[in-house]
């Protein structure tokens, strides 16, 4: 039975997250509304990643099995057709039937955007999260890049993370200035749940020279999710980038880069 | 009693449009739940225009008539402090007690946002129309043109607009070209309801070629909406500007223009 990959975005300000609920507007719900009229029977679909309540995605891909002999452009049309304003269907193509949207997924790149102005913008709601009080980017840069590396995550997760291993690899991590104000970029083998908003929580405390830097480290170390006490809103987050193959991800980080393979792993 | 002018923007669409309804989420509902709870009893607000369900408003005004003590800048912080992040207050002053939102309102700017591209953009949903087909915008803009003066609007408004005269002056319309697309830009004495959108919708057949500037005039005197069977959709609609003076009128337009005033009129 064929399997069909898809690339999407959605403005994920209207969703109460990717995975499907009982009620209410969800991603995942949409796209099997869909292939279950077409098939006539549930079809169940597999994302690269659960993105939460409130969170984008610029470029999220899942993937599902069929045996409606439809070609690759005619489900993109198909889609879009039926699908609502803030979820859009870019490319989809046939793959390998051993391919597996989250088991072949070695990497993922977050972006978070801030804000900074003297008061909110109504027009930039669910879109950036606002920040009033100046921030110190070279300082918050400095920071980000304390988490490149392999590190055990456990002080910058949700305490309600329930996974095997706490460990990833984080491949870049950065603040750079933007015409509104900010962006931190992170790329990493894996996120646990919350990390790249408690990340950015405690950035924004280094910005305004509430933490240091050098904190990290010891934070790191101490693996206590009571020493970063935030979490920043889930508007201003987005999924930027999902790598489907250790090819890809070593032409953006280098041959050298260690790779997470995950065929057997429960987390995300 | 003092009389409050208060200045608000509101991004539109999560709202069911500007006037309280029994349920659902509208800009007035917010304002008098907050003004109720402060007042111990219902306090009604006048604003100067009821927006429709998902039309923005960058530059919006309401009065209402208060016994509190409180001075203009603790009512902006009290208000912002309880309203949803896609509304916000940017100015509270006192004003006369004679003085009135809506028949003191001699003039109102609209501006409609259309961004070009190939497919859809989840971000710019609710904030923009697409239009994926080529558009003209110099023969757009001669279109727009047209409008400027005044004219009997049955031809571009709702068929189920109610009000005893459809005749407005239209002091400024152009279409001009934005890093996105295209946005069209009117400036009327009032509006009728759908107007603008109408307006819209018989601009964009220009813009594709289907019809000419030099129709406009013969659609206006033949006063029947069936000669304009579209309405452009509420997202890429914003309430940008109110004029509240007749003196603020002239001083964009020209001393010597019409001004209609509307103490005793009942339409917007």
């Amino acid at each position: 039975m064929p399997r069909v990959l898809v690339k999407i975005s959605y403005h994920g300000g209207q969703f109460l997250g990717f995975q499907i609920q009982n009620q209410g507007r969800t991603v995942q719900g949409y796209f099997e509304k869909i292939l279950k009229r077409m098939h006539k029977r549930s079809v169940r679909i597999h994302p690269s990643s659960r993105t939460d309540r409130g969170v984008h995605a610029k470029a999220q891909y899942f993937h599902f099995d069929t045996d409606l002999n439809i070609e690759p452009t005619q489900w993109q049309y198909a889609m879009n057709r039926s699908l609502p304003d803030d979820i859009y269907v870019h490319d989809v193509q046939f793959i390998d039937e051993d391919f597996h949207c989250r088991y072949d997924c070695v990497g993922k790149t977050y972006r978070y955007s801030v804000y900074q102005a003297e008061h909110r913008n109504p027009f930039l709601s669910q879109l950036m999260t606002f920040e009033s009080a100046s921030l110190d980017i070279k300082l918050m840069n400095e920071a980000a890049q304390q988490f490149v590396g392999t590190h055990d995550f456990t002080s910058f997760c949700s305490q309600k993370t329930e996974v095997e291993s706490k460990e990833r690899t984080i491949y870049e991590s950065r603040v750079v200035s933007t015409a509104e104000g900010l962006d931190f970029i992170i790329t990493g083998s894996g996120f646990l749940y919350n990390m790249v908003r408690v990340i950015m929580a405690f950035l924004l405390e280094v910005g305004k020279g509430k933490r240091m830097a050098t904190d990290v480290p010891e934070i790191l170390a101490a693996q206590d999710r009571n020493l970063v006490p935030h979490t920043a809103p889930a508007e201003g987050l987005y999924l930027e980038k999902v790598y489907l193959s250790p090819e890809s991800l070593r032409e953006d980080f280098g041959e050298e880069i260690k790779i997470h393979y995950k065929k057997s792993a429960q987390n995300s």
